[in-house]
């Protein structure tokens, strides 16, 4: 399945992704054109290839008529509207996409050969800026993934065994919704309490970490009191995005008993800016790890392959480093330094280099990447997202 | 200082409190009236006596253009905007407020010598129905009451002592802004896991609880990552209200390590519809309980009196009962029953009796009500709010 838009080898945007993202043009590019190729409003896109493709103009010029859905939803700043009107629409609009996107196909010439159009509606992503792709309301963070649960136990509890709800319930928190932010937002190292020497201290985090975690976004909300079915759970995503929990563990470990982390995981939330939907990504899921404890009927999903399994790399400035979730548990809370593999200099003389890290440093930029050209799918590449920080 | 609009005795809303809510219109009053006195849609007011006075429509009909504010604020469908605006100009509208229902002003002569606009902007409360006041955005629950800390580690982790973070910090977990409900919204009884006979099991929460608190508004956020002074923190609350932070005690003992209460938390959280402001809490200020640890400096106000003592009443159906925070602690988590007085009955033919509680039961009502009316300040009453919830 081939786009007439070149979708460069490594890229992550081909025809089997088309995540949805929010963008705007960059106010500096075609300030001498009065299209609204120099609006600076923040609109609905998807992406393919090095491009966006502008789904609020592909509404507006009336393209997606045939489609019987509002389509004023994607003329909205944020894809809340649009996520509501559930997966049946979106696999309607993922078809059609695809199909306007394929080499040789009628729908496809009706913007390929039209050069207004094309330059109208499909915009270099180096001319963009991405922003929150919804308005996020809520935030649960959920205990994920029983081999992170057993070493924080470990190294936050010492001697004490995991908790014996671990394997029964979703173990979560309610995190702070109004510090998530988008990727490439810089943030300062966090002021925090935490026990110094044993002494309550207020100063500047030394014990500043990533969290490497998955992100849903729930597509429509319920109704105050009525419960979702766990069979019909899954309806109710509108997609994913790669999430950086970014965590104070001095400011954690002090605070979080007994109520849970506070201050130490609520100064900066970063996800990436796409999101991928559950119909990109269903090629690649899979049974989840066996925990030996049977949940009960209220959370057993009536099927195998309830989860997904996308390798994630995390990188210190860009290359590869080791898979390791946080730094956390890679450095047994900073006791032991890890060596990790960075590239470091100036973008134009950048040199691979070790760097030996406890914690996070200041200026040091941490990337998450999922990519996905497995077996599974020819050409497909799942999802794409890059957390960067500056402190 | 006395209102031309009559204040009946017991009555709350007198001159020294005017507080902010958002009201609508029931739509079966003044059906054939074409004003916007049938309007249904959430407008915001001031309570006075038995009445609630249109700020809407005092913004629209010209009145506070002397106040040199932007009163668009006022026309909104909640206070978020005008909250904003900052307690300058809160105590502006305050002192107008006061100034227009004082008797014999020539400013209270023009609302109360004009029959029709009095009677577009003073609605009979027993008129109108009251909503969430604010959009709210977030909600952080505070620990606060060191005595209630203290009980709650006895019952909960029975042998080990109070957290040494709670002298030193402000403890606190974000909850769920989502499910928060304005007074006199019903609810069911939560489902949720928890152990029983140490097994984990899903059923009903048997041990629902209320819980005490006194909520703030905060007037406007602060920019990402810029901290407030402690000095001016003050200046960010908009107003009070009462809030029941209603608890499901198994579903969060069960669930509650280490990541903190959630699902036995975040069912319902019910506040009171009216906003009561700094300005008619001031002369409730008082000194706060000692605790002996002195707070390092960035959390040290520089003032004595930071906190309000004000008595808060908590009834079933309708009666004082005791002074308890919760059952949690006046039961001894369910152990010992206790005897509640309250006046059971359908509301024609109440009878006053006594009733035993471990924890809620089904069809239960409760009732906060903080009432100010001592020797600070003759007639003043504060703060008036009633939570109410069937299961």
């Amino acid at each position: 399945m081939a786009s007439w838009v070149e979708v460069p080898q490594g890229c992550d945007f081909s025809l089997a992704n088309l995540p949805y993202g929010v963008f705007s043009h960059n106010s500096n590019n075609n300030n001498n054109n009065s299209s609204n190729r120099t609006s600076t409003e923040p609109r609905i896109g998807t992406a393919i290839g090095e491009y966006v493709l502008d789904l609020k103009g592909l509404a507006r010029e009336g393209m997606l008529a045939e489609l019987e859905f509002n389509t004023t939803t994607l003329e909205a700043p944020n894809l809340n509207e649009y996520a509501a009107l559930g997966r049946a629409v979106h696999r309607r609009v993922r078809a059609f996409l695809q199909e306007i996107l394929k080499a040789d196909t009628a729908l496809g010439l009706q913007l390929r050969d039209h050069a207004d159009r094309r330059r109208r509606l499909l915009v270099p992503l180096s001319d963009v800026t991405m922003h929150l792709p919804m308005a996020i309301g809520g935030y649960t963070d959920f205990f994920v993934g029983i081999y992170h649960a057993d070493n924080c136990a470990r190294i936050f509890r010492p001697g004490q065994p995991r908790n014996p709800n671990y394997t029964n319930l979703p173990v979560a928190y309610s995190g702070r919704a109004s510090s998530i932010v988008v990727s490439g937002t810089s943030f300062h190292r966090p002021y925090g309490q935490y026990a110094l020497d044993g002494q309550p201290t207020f100063a500047p985090s030394r014990k500043l970490d990533f969290e490497v975690e998955f992100g849903a976004f729930i597509a429509q909300g319920n109704a105050f009191g009525e419960p979702i079915d766990v069979q019909q759970a899954e309806d109710h995503i509108f997609g994913f995005v790669l999430l950086n929990d970014w965590s104070s563990r001095d400011v954690q470990r002090w605070e979080a008993q007994p109520l849970g982390p506070f201050n130490g995981k609520s100064f900066c939330t970063t996800i990436s800016p796409w999101i991928v939907t559950p119909d990109a990504l269903e090629p690649y899921k899979t049974e989840p790890v066996k925990t030996g404890t049977d949940v009960l009927s209220y959370l057993a999903e009536g099927r195998q392959q309830t989860v997904y399994d996308i390798p994630i790399d995390v990188s210190f400035i860009w290359p590869r480093i080791e898979e390791i979730g946080c730094l956390l548990e890679a450095t047994e809370d900073g006791q032991t330094p890890r060596e990790l593999h960075a590239v470091t200099g100036a973008s134009e003389s950048l040199q691979p280099s070790s760097i030996l890290r406890r914690y996070l440093e200041d200026g040091d930029e941490v990337e998450f990447r999922a990519s996905i050209d497995v077996s599974h799918a020819a050409n497909t590449r799942g999802m794409s997202g890059k957390k960067t920080r500056h402190v």
